[in-house]
């Protein structure tokens, strides 16, 4: 049992937790908590870590983790935990990579329902964002290089899960990668407060893409030309922009009530 | 000039920041940035507070506030500040007093488009809310007595201004004001995750009222019980429930897209 959060390996998961650079450089990240760590792969797990208390009363629940648990003093847990009251189970795990097939359905034979962030820097809005794209069945988010990171703990956390179930990838050139969607006759729509023609005049039955820009700024005019359509959300009274999550939501959740609708007939 | 935190009224706006209990005994709260205090009536302000240095670039825009202001040394001012880089001007405003008649849309003689919100318990969750439902149309929110306050700071700032045009008022007895909605023939929907029939199966058209519960828990079964329908937000993957304000916010924009459409027609 570790008991000194000087130990070299406790002090490697506060990196891990606190810095994306150091995630990124090792290709990791860590989830925590159990109902999180039973959705990784056993080979996608690298290292398991318990505390005391924990193990003594759930020590069989790491039966199929495929990994030994290390067990940490109770102190030295919450030292590395990043909640407030930390469950006592932790997982370091190898980062997803998923590339263009996976997010546009095409490896899952669905119809393309992506969404494209562009320099979205609230981390409890991207987790928003990735719990309601698996519920209105998107099939994949393609997120700018400059969006916040995906593994910050905060962020997992407000996934609820999702980072596992949802195909993304950070691209690059986001501008290469939505020329990419639209060989594919994926039609792209850019969410625009200037938009010409309102959200809900347009056919999302047909494979298609969203672009949601940053919060404050809304999208780069770079990458707003990659669109091929703008549309508007409506706004009443002096509202002057959604919050973003909210945007993807209204977007997202629409093509799911015309494909739901387009099923039925 | 005020220069010391010790000054008595410095004193009383940090309890006004901090303490709802001492907020709702004065019946006002803390208005800070221009752009707020100024969507407030003269009348509504009780006292004005300007740092120093905003003082002397922007003493004109206070013209017109209807109140003298008193002002601040800069490090006086970011003491009471709730925010991490102060504008350098607030207010202590008057708490709104709204109605029944308000929150209908009878008084604007709007076809009513209610939220009801049960113990909602996220600030950043009930600001979003306020600020979605502005934007697509409701014509007020009730809210539970043991819904988060309001008037802390940060759900003002996350309304963006929604909380000053929005119509809304805490129930103490949150069936009772159900009752009386239902009693307008107002069609009370339940967001439900067990919900019988699909929400967007639904006529919104007609007067109508969601009802939307707590984060983690949903609705209270007696909250749920004054429904006159259950309303399921159809979910793909694993995903096991939606947030709160993307919940609303989808119901709400359902309501104003079959609404826009049938003008239209």
């Amino acid at each position: 049992m570790i008991t000194s959060t000087g130990n070299q390996r406790v002090k490697d998961l506060v990196q891990l937790q606190k810095k994306s650079r150091i995630r990124n450089k090792e290709g990791v990240f860590i989830a925590e908590g159990l109902r999180i760590v039973r959705e990784m792969s056993a080979e996608r797990i690298k290292s398991l870590y318990v505390s005391e208390s924990w193990w003594k009363k759930h020590k069989k629940e790491t039966d199929g983790l495929g990994k030994k648990a290390e067990i940490l003093s109770d102190a030295v847990f919450a030292y590395v935990s990043d909640t407030k009251t930390p469950q006592g189970i932790l997982a370091v795990v190898r980062q997803m990579e998923y590339g263009f097939a996976d997010i546009t359905g095409e490896k899952k034979q669905k119809k393309a329902h992506i969404l494209v962030l562009d320099n979205l820097q609230d981390p409890g809005n991207l987790g928003t964002i990735f719990r309601t794209a698996e519920a209105a069945g998107a099939t994949g988010i393609l997120l700018s290089s400059d969006c916040v990171d995906i593994y910050n703990p905060k962020v997992i956390r407000s996934t609820m899960g999702a980072i596992c179930r949802i195909p993304f990838y950070y691209a690059e050139d986001l501008c290469a990668e939505i020329a990419k969607i639209k060989e594919k006759k994926i039609h792209v729509y850019a969410a625009h407060l200037n938009g010409r023609r309102f959200y809900d005049e347009e056919d999302y039955t047909k494979p298609c893409a969203f672009l949601i820009g940053n919060e404050g700024n809304g999208l780069r005019k770079e990458v707003e030309d990659c669109a091929d359509c703008q549309v508007r959300i409506p706004m009443e009274g002096k509202a002057e922009s959604l919050n973003a999550a909210v945007a993807a939501a209204v977007l997202m959740f629409e093509t799911g009530r015309q494909r739901r609708k387009e099923r039925k007939c």
